[in-house]
């Protein structure tokens, strides 16, 4: 079996890698067609050095020309789009319709328009300019960015084509896509489509690069590296935080996202007015993707009585009626069930399901477990513990103070939500949660899943640790999200005919916000 | 003799510790009056608490109530400076005139009126709001924020009225300081402005804190505590690595400002045009406050030649006639004759100084060095050592390609600057410089000395590692200072009435800018 090309200074290259790895279909558990390379630190050397160079060419392009990319390479992706979402399924088991064809495909391209049209406009960069003194800022490219993708969305966080990619090459910094060994194919085909979209719109050679795989050293070699401007990494937090610790080191910038059990509260009055149907919504948020997402609700907080009990019946006859998803992997699984134990060790009791199989290929029964306020209290670490996949803990606290308690024992969270009564029952209760919850969680929802992440400017895919490194920043949201990979440049008293457009006193467009003197405005510099 | 209580809680208390020190006067060597403590952990973790419970009180306050604050500090200021510039011209032997009461001791206060107007304001928080999905996000405070100033600028950056202190303040953080141990009597008498401004303000106890020093591991303790929101740290590389190390390990945001040695180049041409001129204006930005600026000049980068050799010179011969100023505290001497050690050592010969002396108390010839590129080159990471004060080293460089090698041989630093003719004769020379150097600092200069900092919106006090902890942010420079201390919250279908006021469909004042559906813009949402 031929062994696949990477990606490196423009050209698709024979790897020197001489280990190689294949993707595994979830649903048969069989090896997929495809061989794929482990690149050696010399050609992740290579990488870096091309990126390097093309970095210098593009510092100073024009938003217009990574706008350009981006939206050929989003037409690219809309066009191929049958094959990849055949690719994406095969490898991922994440259905076809409506999940990958109308839901996530279509997201992806239109966070490359997004990120097109941020570039464009550069408002992003926050221009500021006073006057009287004679100094510039803005936001301007960081440098190469590598970028690490999770295995549960393999088109809109692809390394090769999602989120934290869009945000790379819409502030202007080529990108090293690391691939995630469990679609491979995908991000191939993305790439492919990325270098032809590269070539079509004249992006320098090693503007676009990937590999698939590379030693866990020389992760972190990678992004330590002197000629990298940051990295983005979405995956587990022990891979994550080894990549950390390496970039943290030497100073680099590395946005991670790493785990996050978004717990949900159901208020007293909230399950009288309307148990059943926030049974339903919450069970199918729940196992939706198989409960496969970074907002999956892992952790239910729900006080103590006969309602109460009623609603964990209808959950868990929910949870054991809806059929078992195929997981994105084998080690999924093993991370699902590890999960699992490690809860029950500490004191959950399973409601319903516990066990592996149910399903085809890797696979784990739907789980719904619970504990006592007292127990997740005393055991507060542990009953953190992400099970990443179709599984949730309920904890059962009997009073007011254990809602409260439970609520300062948690650690960071990309989101948490609350469910009260529309007639102000809950009201004095919410008041005692959420000042505590606030700021342990990147966005706060009322009355609604976390599972929708909208591509808004407002949003807040983030939050403190370990849900992200930093809680500053938002990986999901344009444009707010390119300005992670972005540094703060001053010019001061720097003659005219060297300042970056954005800073000069003829505004480069009619779109352009810029802070002047204190004033947010578009247009030229006031009197000149 | 009495030991000088600590601010905890809202109170002066008697501190548990049973270590002290003293201040030493740096210009006889002789211990000061005031014996302060050495806070043990137990105290330290009082003022943790009664900061969380402080940041719980003032959570949704408006930004009005943080300003009232901080315009009655900089009154209180203003009003006991004569008392503030003797006991800080005692401990750090910095001139009363013009420096301490006609420069830092108005920027101080400046920058606390400043900070107040940006609470105030609230443009800051970049409230941004998308109608359609109702999804709304802004930045918010992240805790309590701890303190750690520095020893060269007792006010500007004191720990408990500096730059630091108005920008967590301002983003809405009570502020646990930590003085830096060389002046703490000035500190006292800053917290206990900072008291008093806070009790007439109406400010919870435990919202400005104050100790004096702990032990090193109780200091990592402290950053990586659970209930802090983040930290600011100016001073020594090798203490500020050891907090960064301890705060990145649990995830918390830490600001440092470590080391920057601010490379100028003088290219041929100004040189030739002006070399007298400046020869004039570096020794007097490189001698002024004994050296001891973040943003002293270190580094020259000159091109060989009989012009450059009269130049140094002319440089030699004013630092050889310069007086020797004294030196912050012994620390600092030590450190400079050690780093001058360090520069000769690897290959760096004395131009004019080297030695001890020369001066009152603590102090160090004013020192010129210089190397070749080559040997710059070749040790590029000794002969970048900081040698903090009145000391600088000049790379003479052979050719147009060691003035690119030496730039790519820097570290980040806080600055870079370039003198180049006027009629374009050093332009293609500052074309092939720029592009290395614009990515390794913060602030970009032409023909201008780095040592002035102009407390403006567009000021970059910062920069890439080890200058500062991430090239993002700034320390000087409201609004953007503010974004340090803030955490992104994203409020998703929260119901209208449990929204900040920043994010209300109601405008809370009629100055703050806010991002609704992609338009920034002042006022209420349209139609609301």
């Amino acid at each position: 079996m031929t062994v696949q090309p990477v990606l490196i200074d423009g050209q698709w290259t024979i790897s020197a890698g001489t280990s190689t790895f294949q993707a595994v279909n979830p649903r048969t558990r069989e090896p997929l067609p495809g061989r794929y390379p482990i690149s050696p630190w010399a050609e992740v050397v290579r990488a870096i050095d091309a990126a390097s160079r093309a970095a210098a060419i593009v510092r100073d392009w024009s938003g217009d020309r990574f706008a350009a990319f981006l939206e050929k390479f989003a037409d690219r992706i809309d066009a191929r789009a049958a094959e990849l979402v055949e690719i994406a399924n095969l490898e991922t088991a994440l259905p076809v319709q409506p999940r990958l064809k109308d839901a996530e495909l279509p997201r992806t391209s239109n966070q490359l328009r997004q990120a097109a049209q941020a570039a464009r406009d550069g408002s992003w960069s926050v221009p500021t300019i006073d006057t009287a003194p004679n100094i510039r800022s803005m936001l301007r490219p960081i440098g190469p960015v590598v970028v690490f993708g999770p295995n549960n969305f393999p088109f809109a966080f692809n390394s090769a084509a999602g989120g934290d990619f869009a945000a790379a090459v819409a502030a202007g910094n080529p990108v090293i896509a690391k691939g995630h060994s469990s679609h491979p194919s995908t991000t191939r085909l993305l790439a492919e489509e990325a270098q032809l979209a590269a070539n079509e719109t004249g992006m320098p050679a090693g503007f676009i690069q990937l590999i698939y795989r590379t030693s866990h050293d020389d992760g972190k070699r990678l992004v330590s590296h002197p000629a990298i401007g940051a990295s983005g990494y979405t995956g587990s937090r022990s891979a994550g935080s080894q990549l950390k610790e390496a970039a943290d080191r030497v100073g680099k910038p590395i946005y991670l996202e790493l785990s996050s059990i978004n717990p949900i509260y159901f208020l007293p009055g909230a399950i009288r007015e309307k148990g059943s149907a926030l049974a339903e919504q919450f069970a199918s948020s729940c196992l939706m993707g198989v409960g496969q997402f970074c907002t999956n609700p892992g952790l239910v907080i729900l006080k103590s009585g006969t309602e109460s009990e009623d609603w964990i019946r209808q959950v868990a006859e929910r949870f054991s009626a809806a059929p078992v998803g195929t997981l994105l992997g084998s080690s999924v699984q093993t991370h699902l069930e590890s999960g699992i134990q490690t809860l029950v060790s500490h004191g959950a009791t399973v409601v319903t399901g516990g066990a592996s199989g149910g399903g085809a290929g890797f696979c784990c029964q739907n789980t719904l477990l619970r504990v006592t306020g007292a127990k997740f209290i005393a055991s507060s670490a542990a009953l953190q513990t992400e099970a990443f996949g179709n599984a949730s803990l309920i904890v059962v606290v009997d009073s007011d103070a254990e809602f409260v308690a439970v609520t300062q024992a948690l650690e960071g969270n990309l989101t948490g939500c609350l469910y009260s009564a529309t007639n102000g029952s809950d009201d004095a209760l919410y008041d005692m949660i959420v000042p505590i919850l606030r700021q342990k969680v990147g966005r706060l929802l009322n009355d609604k899943m976390p599972t929708g992440v909208a591509v808004v400017a407002a949003m807040n895919h983030g939050g403190p640790f370990p849900a992200t490194g930093h809680p500053g920043f938002t990986a999901v949201g344009i444009p707010a999200s390119l300005k992670r990979f972005a540094m703060l440049q001053c010019y001061d008293a720097v003659r005219p005919h060297r300042l970056p457009a954005a800073l000069s006193d003829q505004s480069p467009n009619s779109s352009i916000w810029r802070l002047i003197d204190g004033q947010w405005m578009q247009g030229d510099v006031p009197g000149k």
